[in-house]
């Protein structure tokens, strides 16, 4: 891949980030023509940057009114561009994992943008799915120069961040597979360490440590990826390491979510389904809101953020979720319910 | 009220809790007597000790069969008493409110004993409540002799934690005027700063940050109850401050929930409602779950907590939760829903 050396990362980001964005929900909006379109939501951060929320969601129909049949029951695409300054103790913590960034003692500036993406689909034969790419910079604070001709200062440190992974509520081992095989397909490419590495991750990461169970059947996770060297990687290892190279890997692995995702949707969206399918559904909402509040730090941090935009960050939440007591749903091994708990108790390689 | 010197606080605080944990699943069996009654669930701990889990639930009718129409709609009424060792680690952090605690390198013993209890009834007009009254204590290793004869050892440290409150979807102010004129004819006679100092603590322990509200319209709120002076009080407050005196006023508040709680169920449990107040319970069941899974101390500790028991814990949340995007529901303050949100985002001096 050329290198654009005259374009800054951070707008190349954005212009992708956007196409990405554009491209998933026209792709999710012609699976179900007849549905409500995606509602477009753009909002300006008072500190510093914008946003694109697309979120789909049925209006509640008037009062004897059957709600409409969809494909999906909540969705929200969201793209966010922000920057501001980032004050010496989140430098100190970032250093851990990026020797590149000196001790400052002061604050600097940072840009971040990033897609994220949460599907929660109504038949409970169909998975729910998230995805997220992000990319993250710090500068030294601009010269006067630079900043009287509308640039940022020289970046200090950067790195890109993200993954995708599937939740079913019911397993169909063929979906996957295919969910795997399609990201392993985009990862082969940059490196053969890219893929096993960042699938183990993503194991270890969506893991709903209470319950001893992983949140779904996983995908690909990474952080921190930039030039330095990487704690989840051998130093001989094969794998993206130049800004070009991680850029080309994170456009793959974002350009490969709908042929992932959207042709397990296009199989089960249909499949016949019942009550107690549809509350076992619910019951798995339940571990997914258990783990988005509870474990991911993404979730986390917005919401500890002041200014963050909670609407945004709890798009990720199902419409509706269930807890019963000590629910039988899942206790029996034999059932299609238990299936799914051994391989959340048990993560396994699925290519 | 006259001290039992030779019976151990923490013997007397089992009897108490025990007691109380019959008298309100009875007073709730009592208004409902058409539904099914709580189910009993008591669990042994492997590391030390036991539980009694009162559980309301609905069974899941098959399929074409309706639910049956009950007052309440999940509701857990639990104690547990455990015992076990402490490390160093979170006797340290103990020290911080609790002076009489000595800097110790080892692991102590521990005891502590609670009572637990939410219930959400099923009529959208009809408030949850939560309430919960526990005591902790740390002791000295016991010596041998007290080993062979069944005793714990000297008590290094102990404290009382607690309290009540009220979360309406739709606000009725008698009901909130109820529910804090009866905690505060419970706490009055104790001592005149005790109703004030837990009220503002309630108000401000239960507070969902992220969305700068309230989780309810408050209640009473308390931790760290002991001989030492206490971080809330003056030294000059009156209040109280001998273990009798605290064990007293604590029965006072456990022995006030089902005065303070039933009337309104009563008053609320037939209300006529339609799918539009449903749909506002189900969204304020969603801010629940937030503030439980997010904020509160006892979920967050319980959950990091190997060994303990999830069920229980996760016993607090509601059988159906629902999250929308930007919801119009709340947003006009001169609508039902919004007048609720205004009392939440201002909380109010109730009597």
């Amino acid at each position: 891949m050329a290198a654009q050396p005259d374009i800054p990362m951070r707008q190349r980001v954005e212009e992708y980030i956007s196409k990405l964005q554009d491209d998933i929900v026209s792709a999710l909006e012609k699976l179900d023509p007849n549905a409500p379109t995606f509602k477009r939501d753009s909002w300006l951060r008072a500190q510093g940057g914008r946003g694109l929320s697309c979120v789909f969601a049925v209006p509640v129909p008037p009062p004897g009114v059957a709600q409409q049949e969809t494909v999906l029951e909540k969705a929200g695409v969201n793209i966010s561009v922000v920057h501001g300054m980032l004050p010496p103790p989140a430098i100190k913590q970032m250093r851990a994992d990026h020797s590149s960034i000196p001790d400052i003692q002061s604050s600097v500036p940072f840009f971040a943008a990033g897609i994220s993406l949460v599907i929660h689909p109504r038949n409970p034969h169909a998975p729910t799915v998230h995805a997220n790419y992000r990319y993250f910079e710090i500068t030294e604070t601009p010269t006067e120069e630079e900043q009287a001709a509308g640039k940022s200062g020289k970046v200090i440190a950067w790195w890109f961040g993200g993954g995708g992974d599937l939740t079913p509520s019911y397993l169909y081992e063929e979906d996957a597979i295919h969910f795997h095989r399609t990201l392993k397909a985009a990862c082969d490419p940059h490196g053969a360490a890219v893929y096993p590495t960042f699938k183990k991750w993503c194991d270890e990461y969506f893991h709903i440590t209470h319950r001893g169970e992983a949140r779904g059947i996983g995908g690909i996770f990474f952080d921190d990826l930039c030039e330095d060297p990487h704690r989840r990687f051998a130093p001989d290892d094969s794998r993206p390491k130049t800004a070009e190279d991680i850029f080309a890997f994170v456009k793959a692995a974002g350009d490969a979510f709908v042929p992932s995702y959207v042709p397990i949707l296009e199989r089960r969206m249909r499949t016949p389904s019942d009550d107690h399918e549809r509350r076992w559904q619910l019951l798995r909402r339940g571990r997914y809101v258990e783990f988005n509040l509870v474990y991911d730090r993404g979730t986390k941090f917005g919401l500890m953020t002041p200014g963050a935009r909670i609407e945004s960050i709890l798009m990720s939440l199902p419409e509706t979720a269930r807890w019963e007591y000590m629910s039988e749903l899942g206790t029996d091994p034999e059932s299609r319910e238990g299936k799914l708990v051994e391989v959340l108790k048990n993560p396994r390689e699925w290519v």
